[in-house]
């Protein structure tokens, strides 16, 4: 996680990734394998001789940005102890300093556990159909926990 | 990640966790643990005799709803085989099934990585001050990557 949050911050070389993550060589170069291999970094060389490469987020790395921006603004909101969040994340568009909010593709509002719902998707539904008609029983997903404490 | 999850989806107990989840005993409760010294849960006794605790989510735990539903999500995206995404999600509000999308809390649009700059946060801000008056420099922060390969 702390090494796509660096690919996002910019980071591509591997001595870089060392000295902001402060891991050694051996388990940065295991991760780095990792990710290589998960699909989400991939490895492009940037220099002939000597060979060196450098490591950028493909897209379905770039995929995991709204996964980061929700755990650091969680960060940002529950661990801050009182001195305010480290980073603040200015939106060019709009030029605003952002919260970023996980909405709905559909009405736009945020979206709340308490007001949404899981269902079957396709696969699953058809697979439960079957077992329906072969006379098993298949779990029905609980609703979403309605209440905290 | 996988407890958080499962709470969420309104699972309380020890032992529904454990068939859940299909780890250990010992494991789950060294996670449980955690979790609760964390903030993200809270043990609630549900019976008094013979005593019994349950596991509900506080108001930080439920603030990683985002975090998951981003998750979930890129799994659904890129890790769904073909076969389509296991879960669908509706949102009650408008009745629609659901993507989450993570958009600026000023202008409602979605956030894009190559569009949303990080800048130092207020204590950050006055440290670095600090150090340039004594002489010192302060890395400045890498503007985020904007191309991907």
């Amino acid at each position: 996680m702390l090494i796509i949050r660096d690919a996002f911050l910019g980071t591509r070389r591997f001595d870089q990734f060392q000295s902001n993550l402060g891991i050694t060589r051996h388990r940065l170069s295991e991760r780095l394998g990792k990710l290589v291999d998960a699909g989400v970094l991939v490895k492009v060389p940037y220099n002939e001789r000597p060979l060196r490469h450098e490591y950028r987020l493909t897209r379905k790395g770039l995929g995991l940005y709204p996964v980061l921006m929700s755990l650091a603004h969680w960060g940002d909101e529950w661990m801050d102890k009182g001195e305010g969040a480290p980073l603040e994340y200015v939106h060019q568009n709009c030029g605003q300093k952002t919260q970023p909010t996980l909405t709905c593709s559909e009405c736009h509002e945020p979206l709340r556990p308490e007001e949404v719902t899981p269902r079957l998707g396709s696969a699953l539904k058809e697979l439960a159909e079957r077992l329906r008609v072969e006379g098993e029983t298949f779990d029905e997903i609980p609703p979403l926990l309605r209440r905290s404490v």
